[in-house]
């Protein structure tokens, strides 16, 4: 399960297009990556991004779920380059402090941000408001705190 | 750096067709990886493989390096996957049984027998012997000691 999120980030402010998760499905390794290394094509070929951003995550239950997650990860960067498209890597601590103004922020501030910054009508799926995370901070050149005070009360970084 | 082997399998003896290492090169993440899936397209290009085994390895010295890991493994599926080709997985365990009859055997052991089984005349280079140890251990269908004591002296699961 690898969640997507695509924003259009013109002169103005930021635009939703589209999020989601591609599943990778059940089976051996291979046909896993193959299913998740297709549907992240299809999401490529459909909404046409111009440039990719990941994130810089750790799944520091056991080796093998760093593994797995890393395989995931060389599957969702070679979807990319295989379109030609540039990918740039945030840490977990940079999308939080792009889009909240904390690097320590929890899971919920962040997408109460991501929803308020994007003005979704309703929630996104966690993975899929991880993206939308990643993508506003890349759409922000990555820079801490971009969005932390417009139009927000915040107080020691956190919204109040 | 990913080391490749490919053999031909027959009826009779394995035969070695090539081997060696696709650098993945410098810079970002990206580019590595994209390295990594043009060299590997290209050794498939070249070489034509109907099947593709890969060792199932663990780098156990830090969350970091696993990623790595699992980001190239990852990129080399998708290589193999592209080309519509069949990926089967083996354990380190596998490779060493079915190659030298002993899980638990040495490197330079498990080079040894590659060199061997495949008549070379020479020694690979060591991530290049592993992938071929991986071939061999495949071509055998991951058969426990499949060549263990073909015309050689073992004595517990060591050459002698």
């Amino acid at each position: 399960m690898t969640g997507f999120g695509i924003i259009e980030a013109g002169s103005g402010a930021l635009r939703y297009i589209a999020s989601g998760c591609v599943k990778s499905g059940k089976g051996d390794l291979a046909l896993r990556l193959k299913a998740l290394l297709e549907g992240l094509n299809e999401v490529i070929a459909e909404h046409v991004p111009v440039e990719v951003a990941v994130e810089k995550v750790f799944v520091n239950v056991n080796p093998q779920s760093t593994l797995a997650l890393g395989q995931a990860r060389g599957t969702a960067i070679c979807a990319a380059v295989l379109a030609g498209l540039p990918v740039a890597e945030y840490t977990a601590l940079q999308v939080k402090q792009s889009v909240v103004g904390n690097g320590h922020a929890k899971k919920e501030q962040v997408q109460h941000m991501v929803k308020r910054l994007l003005a979704l009508p309703g929630d996104p799926a966690p993975d899929a408001a991880d993206a939308l995370a990643c993508a506003i901070c890349h759409a922000h050149g990555g820079r801490i705190g971009a969005f932390s005070t417009r139009g927000l009360r915040m107080k020691k970084g956190r919204l109040v």
